[in-house]
């Protein structure tokens, strides 16, 4: 392989070698690695592009574009020895292709710079990750909706302030959550159409004399269109930036559904069992059966946000053009995205695996006078009440069952008609959880009807 | 006005009422007066949603409308006198209606809840500031438009890592601001479309069982429709942390270009003359200029990401669906949407009056042998060498040149032949720093012809 | 009062007057008027030292002295009219100063310049927060070990993962809490001591030739001794990112605690009553009670974080000495430490007010095979199994008992010694919750005894 | 080597086994592992302690003692193959010191749970960290001191706002940074201590009740005490948010330094020369001498606060005691740990490395109306001006001298008189910068003298 003591890329300049802190300090390659393919993909279009051109002869073009193959098989393959004295995955991808095809390879980099390089580089890994994400958003949303379908009947507390506030459907729980990540989704998917232009070609900052042909090259790569200004093409990592910030606003969403999780798998809540398959147990508590994929999913908000804060930090008051700083944009996004991923695979496994405890969930949901919004609404609709005073008086029927100790359905008429006189025996009707919730059938409610179409919606567009 | 000293909203069951202390962490209204005008429009929709489903008579509707009305007019007068013990806009703007229209006002809150009321307020707001930031930054692109064209052929040095690297022009740089602040113009119009859904008749959590008519509310409130899950609806907060997330990489382009005003009004640098307008004196030392905007436009990041980190913390690993911590949400979008304003005002404000120095640009762009890859690339495409061959020739003339203390076109032909025998006489062609931006034609080069022709372009979208 | 049109402070050299934009980013009256009272205490004891040096006369001295103790009325009084015009706190109080006291106020500002005395003023108000900081946590601290000592012998479930896991008592987990808020002292105690020094005397950056006396100035704010470099004197925000990191270390446990609250208090734990006072109701579910300060004080994390996010952010980068991005240091601190001592109120009458629902956590604390461990531990002490092993028994008994559908205590010795033969009957003894919390006396363990140990050293510690 | 297709460890109640997903996110192993020496340190004090307290015999504890050797041997010298299906270093050792020791390997684990230990392991390794980050501080102070001490003369503009303020010395400027190195030290000092207790012995989360000496396993690792309340204990990160608290202030200060290197060395400023050993070229212009690896340093704060607001954001509303979300703690701190290092290994070595460009400095210096200040200063001196006047006079003497096009010392008596007839020929004396600086001798001012007094104490302090 290449010389890996002196970096002979930069010329005879400079007197002093870098020493070991320097390279500690500077080498990418530990970490851009991971852009192998896509490096080798963009060196690729490039040399195509120089020898449709005239740029380059075609046959040096084939020898490199069959050389970049080769290299791009022995990084596969586990063959390829990295080397810090190279510094990066371009010096280290040019110097191998240079033992391979001789100095052609140095005719390569005619019309770019690593700039443009890395910048082409990294929006197409970026790309590749919002594609993944998509497909794991996908999979975890089919996994809400068979839950949501079948428990689209099933009653279960509706909760503001973990207080029992009304009766809602298992399913439309569901279905909230399909609601988030299809928002993830659609921000993903604008991010993508917004990273999606092609910076090659910008060089170094200023564009380039040579007769290239950038829509060329953007095309090859899956580009919409080359990027419009040189200095902007190489300055710019807000494609990374609004990929993360899409990325913790799912985590956001991620860490909701695992706290509830969380607090349902508890004894006291028993609302779901989670499977064995990610949960765990204790070193010294053998009958534990620990939330963990759950609480891991919870925790990863903190990383991809931290990512994020990261990268904004890093990237305040940098003047233009490039600037080595930006070199610390590419291990928060590989992080960021390795735990979106991970927590999107376990989540979906975890939603797939997890069944409802349907009687906990009806006890639970028929307790805490979590039908007193449906007497009052009975009141408005049906004695004429203005929602106000309704709602004072489902306040002193409260107080009454609190202090008989028992729940709404369990005072007789006569209790009722002692603090409101006009009430009648139908109201129990609506004191019920199933009757309450079938009743809530205005678009976007909790009735099971409601739910049902939500559902057969979902199944059609998430195929 | 209405009774401050308790809450008479919540009825009898309390029997303490809340304390000061309770007060000033519970209550709302210190800020969220700002949504006046939102909730009165809410309102006065909902009204006439109601009268036209039948759920109200449509004298008590437009007796509340009218009393609306005043309320606002009232409020916009500077005459209302806000009550903590009402605790928020909403019970401020119904204590007061009912005093104005009677028992009728306790009609309004039917099938509707603070929660989705809040939810419906909190998002027109947004869009409202997303308008306002679009119109911002248009008016931001226009002055840097205008600073292009005026500066389309002068000649500056293009940096990275503040070393001069090659000659661009002040156009192009001026440019370079213009798409980045296009991207964020893209972003916030795909937040606005993601917002533009109306959670009003998502009540509580669970929906209603009134028969109300969530496409009118919608559409009167100029949504694009109503949202599909009411425990989504209450629960929802991306729409904030959207809005804040594309402030955030804007004030980051803000804090990029500030960087380059504070470095280029330097003594050392001399690039740029900020007007009187914009900058501020020192108590102590009466020579100063200070770029006080600047500085302080590129200090709103940390406002803004702030504002942004503690909304994602807050909405961590909340359960759904509405809980208190959500009332954290409204103070950081409030701040950031003011500080963004105000940084795009003052950045146009200081972008249309600055002025160019047209002979330190040229002067600079000139030395530290910012033409060397003009050299390189003549070696190139004149000489046939590779690339990577001719950046040793060049760096062994750049090292002639510095020791001979010169910069390139200084050196003498036969100078030149000292290190590469077959460099000819018009290679000193390339090495003026016009020469140099005039040849990079590429597609987003720095060309003084593409300049122009991105500057028509973007004065035919800017209007 | 003063001009408010023009800044006649800047002398003449600016043409043009800054304009609204300009004014409303650049003035800090409008929040640094908090500074207030420091900016009189620390203008008074430079006057003193002035005069005590011979800069200024005594007679002089004595009359800005007096002028300012009377502008300080007129502030706190509620009588002095802000101006924006004059830009800040220092600028209003020396404007006022002259009307007051004439052509002497222009003497004061001798020997010192803006950028030393905002670092003046707002060490001192810094030092003041940490003060009553310091004084919350205490009351807080006070609140926790009179619920430990109420329950000591309380028995509850000890959880991890949100599971049951071993039994602990109420007072152990109260002190838990006294634990993180002490550590939190200590690093405002640490912080308070790094920040307590004078940076009076650094004036714009460089020191002074006037023979001031450093010494005497930090004396007489209190401080420890001057600050020993005039350029990081004027730089150093240190002492603010300090306060704000400990503050967002006190909010983390404020969350923790606040979030077991939320927990506890809801219907499926009913682990404890908040009172009426911390709580609320809902505008349409009258049943509801709402632990809506818990909920706030969890969510103040965000907010301290938030600040603390946007303060770094701000540093981040600034060459020395003063640059005016500085400026937005103070809203931030302001913010986050109202947050913060509202959030410490609100928690200590929270945990004041509360009450454990003893007879739901002892129930809670006997379920969850909560005593395996204890089955473990005795299995190891009596019949000499190694740990691991001992795990494995326990684990087949746990599976024995939920076989049957019982707790461990419930089984019998024959189903015991089904699993391991040698159990013996007085294994029982260390089954009940109540033995097994009796037996943890390690330094630190849950034993009622531990407990009450530890709360009469806090008791004495606290006063 | 050990089973790693099944987790042995937590018997048999799990019917699946984790799959891949799940192993992916719950094993730690793959970072933990840098834990191993503190790992295994723990457990063999708590073997010790074990066998002081009779609880294991003294052969088993000298067989587990030797055994936990023979590990560690194996893992430093690279020879120990870590499994994923062991999760953690914790069973990951226990493991192998099962094969090496057999059955008594399995009495390790007696009176201790992996919550404590992870929790002693992971105070030892930041202690170690804390320790070498003092280390690394420490030689940053002394490179920054020898450059005082070598430029204690030297004159160079002051800045704020990056406008040439006053002149002061290079020494000054320097130790200004060694102060904010200084309070980096004290913060660092200040978490050790508060670091320094011993959590082992709280078991999983309530103490225990074998008769353990907890005094004893803390002194063998160096603690000051063990921790007072077992819940608390293995809640608790405080010591991890305090260290990169931190640890995100000391990178603050390196991100201001790196700024300033890096605009120094600009081919506009050109105040400093930094070496090749930390400087880098570029593939495509091969004049560049690139600042990267203050570029580099600069962006790490990025890193670092990413880092702290990613564990802030974990800890945030996680209930008591353990939960699993808390085992992201650890990439995060070794990550910024790692960060910190590197940064203050490179920053010594471009301080120690770089030259100041005195003939640059000294004329920048004179330059830009530096003096301003001081010839306010004789105003008020000599002439008994009151302050503000004297800075209007002086601001018409700038103004004069701008309209000449000369500085200060460069306007005769007579055009000074024109201004204010009482100026004296003695004026000029303070109008030099030699003189200027010389002047400043207020303590903690730039005076050479006073630069001076400062080197000698920090080379006594620092040793």
């Amino acid at each position: 392989m290449t010389d890996q003591t002196s970096n002979a890329m930069w010329g005879g300049r400079f007197a002093a070698g870098p020493d070991a802190v320097m390279e500690a300090i500077n080498a990418s390659i530990g970490f851009d690695q991971r852009l192998a393919a896509q490096d080798i993909a963009g060196s690729r279009a490039h040399a195509a592009m120089l020898a449709a051109t005239g740029i380059l002869s075609h046959s040096d073009a084939e020898a490199i574009r069959e050389g970049l193959l080769t290299v791009l098989s022995e990084i596969e393959g586990g063959d390829f020895a990295f080397s810090p004295a190279l510094e990066d995955i371009h010096m280290n991808v040019e110097a191998r292709l240079k033992e391979i095809v001789g100095e052609a390879a140095g005719r390569l980099h005619t019309a770019r710079s690593r700039n443009d390089q890395v910048a082409t580089d990294f929006r197409l890994w970026v790309r590749d990750q919002i594609d993944a994400a998509d497909a794991g958003l996908a999979a975890l949303q089919r996994a809400l909706v068979a839950q949501a379908e079948a428990g689209a009947d099933l009653v279960m507390p509706g909760f503001t302030h973990l207080q029992t506030a009304q009766p809602v459907t298992w399913g439309h729980h569901m279905l909230a959550y399909v609601e988030m990540f299809a928002r993830d989704r659609g921000r993903l998917a604008d991010a993508r159409r917004r990273l999606n232009e092609c910076p090659l070609g910008a060089a170094a900052l200023a564009g380039t004399g040579f007769p290239i042909d950038r829509e060329m090259t953007a095309r090859e790569l899956g580009f919409d269109r080359p990027t419009a200004n040189s200095l902007d093409a190489v300055s710019d990592r807000d494609f990374a930036l609004e990929f993360l910030s899409a990325a913790s606003i799912c985590a956001m969403h991620l860490s909701r559904l695992s706290e509830e999780l969380v607090i349902w798998a508890s004894a006291q809540f028993r609302f779901v069992r989670l499977s064995d398959r990610f949960s765990t147990g204790s070193s010294i508590m053998p009958q534990k059966k620990n939330p963990d994929a759950a609480e891991l999913i919870r925790a990863k908000i903190g990383r991809i946000l931290g990512a994020t804060m990261a990268l904004f930090t890093v990237m305040k008051g940098l003047p233009l053009a490039y600037s080595k700083d930006m070199q610390e944009d590419k291990e928060q996004v590989f992080d960021a995205a390795d735990a979106l991923m991970l927590s999107l695979a376990a989540m979906e496994g975890m939603v797939r695996d997890m069944e409802a405890n349907a009687p906990a969930l009806e006890a639970a949901a028929a307790t805490g006078f979590s039908t007193a919004t449906d007497l009052a609404d009975w009141l408005v609709r049906e004695l004429g009440l203005p929602f106000r005073e309704a709602h004072h008086v489902t306040g002193r029927l409260v107080a009454a069952a609190e202090a008989k100790g028992c729940d709404l359905p369990d005072l007789s008429l006569a209790e009722m008609q002692a603090v409101h006189e006009s009430i009648r025996a139908d109201v129990f009707d609506v004191l019920g959880v199933h009757n309450s919730v079938a009743s809530r059938t205005s678009y976007g409610g909790t009735a099971p009807a409601r739910v049902r179409e939500q559902v057969a919606a979902w199944k059609e567009r998430l195929g």
